[in-house]
């Protein structure tokens, strides 16, 4: 009883269930999975420590582990062919975690992801390098942490949507990713949006409500 | 030659180029024209007071004034039929500013746009009341000062793109925006994403992208 | 010797006395408690771990301990009929220990409460099913996390004195709970107070002296 | 057509309806007037100028302006008895035109009020010899800038509920009103909350809102 | 080698050396004593912990430890007379920490210290029943967490000069003292001065050389 | 009626009756002198335009406008002899102000000020230069804004109670005084103590009780 | 006698005497002018204002006015060759001044500059298209706005000491440069320090020392 | 394939390669020791562990590890003569390992390091007896922590580039650093650039930039 789970919402818009799992109890989140499934729901649960997992595998077996990403993932929708696609470009490695929660969040609610990794500005060569990729991309997640400077140079070389993911990868004045936050909100190049630090979850959500609202128009 | 024109923009997107007038001198925004009605591009300049337009007005006499907006427009698109349509609401009076640099960006672009303003969440039978609008929506522009609520009301009721602008509107601790941009940033609601403090012309922008991208689908 | 007890409190609120257990040593606590037992007095901890309950229970064993709210109990006053009404309203499971800090206060000082728990804006259905009950109320403490957006729908759809809370719940830039309390300062619904981040306990209170001064007035 | 002005709040509340006139123009002030009027209610502006005023003034011969507090007011409540008692008590001479935005609120709302002003804690002395008007007071509103630390003693010395409100009085550290904003949330003294920087009408609102719960509940 | 001892402060002021602890091991500590006891100083370790008092001991038997202010002192002044004499006063049992942090300092200076604890302003009879004893202190130190009000009442009161020493006691907006220390900077009682959060040796010093600069000039 | 003078302060502590002009009216300002006067105190106004003091002067022909320290003084203490002496030191041309508000301060209460004037860091040996004047001094205030480094050097040279008034001089990341203020809250040199940004007033109220106290214990 | 005039540096140094004219009144400018020339120092007055010039030129004829940079030059050092040159590097033409700033203090202290003005990165090719002018460079000083992210892609390209200046050009959350600066201390490039905001002529002076330094060891 | 090692840099400026290994995994740096070593590179890793230095010798048994520091070096360059000279000056024991990451890469990169520590402020006489080996420096790097003063004194005394390094060391209100990074950013002295907090590489690698680019001024 000490939840009430939104059951609407994958009738709206046809994602799965999302449970946010960070600081839930693993007996809260077995309960919200099993009334979930019961609806025969797929589910997505974000912020989920590995011990979470199994004891969410011990009364869903079919539950699948995304390690870097901390995310448990219950019956996906089947991956579509290779469009709309979404791009996840990240500044480092330890902006990963964060990207591979986007690209897992996109692949669980059905659109396929092309991961460009690691092509922070200071080696400008690595990004340009890889513009053929990015300019196929219907939509770019971009993440960076620090001074967040590869979302205005992306902004500045798509004409494709840029939401702009902040990490809290840094130290000192990064503020655990409010410079990066701030930078990305003040990006001089146009066409990009923002999400909170560390929410590689929304930036997915809101690419796929892009990609979904399309669909729609297309099949009108 | 104070200026470095981006002449490639209208060329890549198709959108109109664009001139951020604020601490610009008449002097610099007539030259930018100039450069600009050569290559036939159409213009929209924003932050832009009515003294400035004179100037404008008298080398380019067909611009046209949004007085509420602060925009000069020379040339737009045409205005498309009902569909794609951008809805753009917002929650007092005292945000149209706001509001209208997104809808006077929008249209600049060629999307129609669907005002619905002062639905602010005090009086939320208000909001309610315009669900059938809000629905008719592709995009939704949400915009609001002080806490900046009615995006996560908003996110809440529509399964569409919502992009989250939050104005000074407001005093004390409502710190010009950064209150509502904070709110905004932490919404409950997913797919929200956010822009600058009363940054409409950014969040419209974002949302002819996504329309866009949606077009070229369409066309592919 | 340690500290001054304030006996005179009981006596002029006819509350219990109240122990801020956080940075207190075991014997601190059972030396207050000592003295406040001896006066007579019914005896309210908060913040207090289970361990600290339990050198609690060795010199009070009719000390109770609730786990959620983290509060230790000693001889509350009797729970009065169903009025005066406190409703004691959360967004998100993870809110539950700091409403369920002012909902134990609020018992333990003599008022009734009626929770209404995970009624978050973001699935708007959900608050409104539980109008009729909100209705009842005659004092209204609303307890949020992250944007603190339900403080101002609450806000708008009562007519009582509205207690915000803003709780530590979020990351990034939800900043402990920053963000909810500056959202709830900024409330565009009229007749919302705010008290310190977490503070179950001191809306509780208040609410209590805001029912109290009623029955004074009724007595008169 | 640029607002829509909420009829339903007097219905619901009994309260005067309320314009916050700041930012609005004279031409958006009279238009809210006159609709208001139409349904016969009884009207209180804030933030009003007195040049403002004027304008009102043409339309609404009746209306009259509270200078200190910078309100207009419509056709008030007939003041009643003398209770239920508001005490509006200020630490200084700088925070009189928010003590009396607050008072002349309550005021317009049918409520008497009982000024206590200039009694900062500096000057102990003062603040003692005034207690027994403050002991009269059902509520109390506490009003103060710098340091706030009138709203700690006041807390202390009365068994009231007490809204506090910061002003912007100060400079440097004093940030605006931030400094009290803070020291008020971290009040040691229980019973206190809190509403925005110079909000004193928020705050005499939520004071009627204590005392009108109270009406309901003896007539009840 | 690693550090420079400044061995001409005790000639200079008559003070005893000091070694700020924190950050330290228990080895370079070792050394600094060593080097200093060479020269016969008198010393002060602020900020140890019990462990680092025992490797202390080992090489100075003499070493004394002073629990609560996590003090190790070698070889104090002897205490004066009951003149001058420096009041710390404390609003909180949580605070004593840092009071005995600045009474130990006094003490080892070599001047009495009359310790008034547990005062805040919440329950004011207790401060006013200490009147006597603070009006007899040549110098005030005050210490207070929360919204430090306590300075404002005592520096009100008494008519020397007045230490505040903000704490980080607290929690949410407290923000670790800063509040505290942001009130105590806009005190409305004259004659305040502050020192860094939590610094209790830092006020004593200041109180120190207070008196100290009295007696140069009695004795000239 | 508006303000309550407190009339007990001179009695107290033999000081001048101090009023805070900025942003009173000169009606509010004559009224208070003329009470004051009435008592036959002297009185110190602070911050005080030019303008203000003609209206002064119109009731009280003696006042006397001090420019720079923006200061009105009736009927100061006559000063004493040579000592005890208060240094006020400054940094650069721009701190001048704070440090006559300081100056003027404790000449009006009687305390001879021996003034030491652009001498920052940036050019050590003009501090070093004046190294036999500053060693006369009781009681240091060091005025500095930008980044206060002047008060940790100061400190550091003298043996004498330093007390700490950052200004609000400086761009950028100075924070009008921030900097100043927290650097000096963090100054490595002990017997520092620290008042509000541009605090003149309070430096030399709290240097005139230090000294006051000395007297006090010669007289006894 | 109100200023100390620091004739040691050009001495030192060989670069002129700098007056930071901000704050100053023309009467305190005219009399350090006429102090430094009597000297024979060449002189460079920053923050000078067009009426400022007026006083300073009719005290010294031969001073010459750069309006962008808003700085007051007399008696420069000679342009040397092409070498050794430091370029100036800025983003939009509202950074225009602060890169002004930053050239005229370099050639008065007489080193050669390469302007590269309006180069953000949102078109990236313009950028690139300056390489071959970077390339030449010994010290690049890059100055920017908003987001700052110019910075770490120029630092990311050149091999050279990058010195970055954030300039408060912006709006919202760009907070007048803090965002710009924030990026630039976190920038994932290395090699680049940074200065207060709008410091052209910090900037420039460090870049010349740099140089200088260079120098000594040549001639050595 | 998890991480694009840039091969260019040893290329393009001579100096080591490196990685900051805080955050990554030692299979993670394992890996790009590797890489970099078939290319014949020498690596510098910063923010590295004792544990983590343990894999990396594993692969590469030539690895050598400075503890204080925390830096791994492989194959460093060999040190140089005399000259160029980086004096690394600190102001307390507690920012050693600051100074010593600055020193280790700088001697890494080939130049050699003089370091002059302990030579806070509060005690001036230390700084100044060191003045000899100061004015031998070609580039100054100044680390502090708390307020940071010392960069001021530095930045008067010497006619060299001065390269600040703020620590976290401090407690209170000097916020983890903030405090004395503010401090740098507004010192009265010139001549002084600012990196991050704690970045005594970043430091370095700047100052080595500025020798190198000197040397192929010489060579040129
Ligand atoms: N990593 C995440 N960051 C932010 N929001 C999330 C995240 N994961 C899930 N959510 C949101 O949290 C909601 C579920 O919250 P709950 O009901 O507490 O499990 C989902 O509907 C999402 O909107
Ligand atoms: N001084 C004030 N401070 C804060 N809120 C106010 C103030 N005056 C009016 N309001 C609120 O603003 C609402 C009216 O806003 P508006 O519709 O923009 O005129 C009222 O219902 C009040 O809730
Ligand atoms: N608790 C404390 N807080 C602030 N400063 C202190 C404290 N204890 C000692 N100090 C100062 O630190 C100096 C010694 O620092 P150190 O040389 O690092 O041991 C002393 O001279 C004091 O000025
Ligand atoms: N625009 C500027 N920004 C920062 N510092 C400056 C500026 N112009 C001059 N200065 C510094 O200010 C000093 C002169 O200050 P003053 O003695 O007040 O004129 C010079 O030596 C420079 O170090
Ligand atoms: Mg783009
Ligand atoms: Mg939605
Ligand atoms: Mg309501
Ligand atoms: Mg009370
Ligand atoms: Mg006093
Ligand atoms: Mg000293
Ligand atoms: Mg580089
Ligand atoms: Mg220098």
């Amino acid at each position: 009883g000490f939840a009430k789970v939104d059951n609407h919402r994958e009738l709206r818009n046809g994602f799965a269930e999302v449970i946010y799992c960070a600081g839930k109890t693993p007996t809260q989140v077995q309960g919200i999975v099993q009334v979930m499934r019961r609806d025969g729901a797929s589910i997505l649960g974000t912020r989920a420590s590995k011990e979470l997992f199994k004891s969410v595998r011990a009364i869903a077996p079919e539950a699948v582990y995304y390690e870097d990403a901390r995310c448990i993932v219950i019956d996906p929708k089947k991956k579509k062919q290779e469009e709309p696609l979404i791009a996840v470009v990240c500044a480092g490695t330890s902006d990963i975690p964060v990207a591979e929660e986007a690209a897992v969040t996109a692949e669980t609610f059905g659109y396929p992801v092309d991961r460009i990794y690691d092509v922070g500005v200071a080696g400008l060569h690595r990004l340009l390098g890889e513009m053929p990729r990015l300019r196929q991309a219907d939509v770019v997640i971009v993440i960076a942490g620090m001074e967040g400077a590869l979302v205005s140079v992306v902004g500045g070389l798509v004409d494709r949507p840029v939401i702009a993911v902040p990490t809290s990868v840094g130290y000192g004045t990064s503020f655990h990713g409010i410079t990066a936050l701030l930078a990305m909100l003040n990006s001089c190049a146009s066409g990009v949006t923002v999400v909170n630090i560390d929410n590689g979850f929304g930036a997915a959500y809101s690419a796929c409500l892009m990609l979904k609202m399309n669909e729609r128009r297309i099949n009108h």
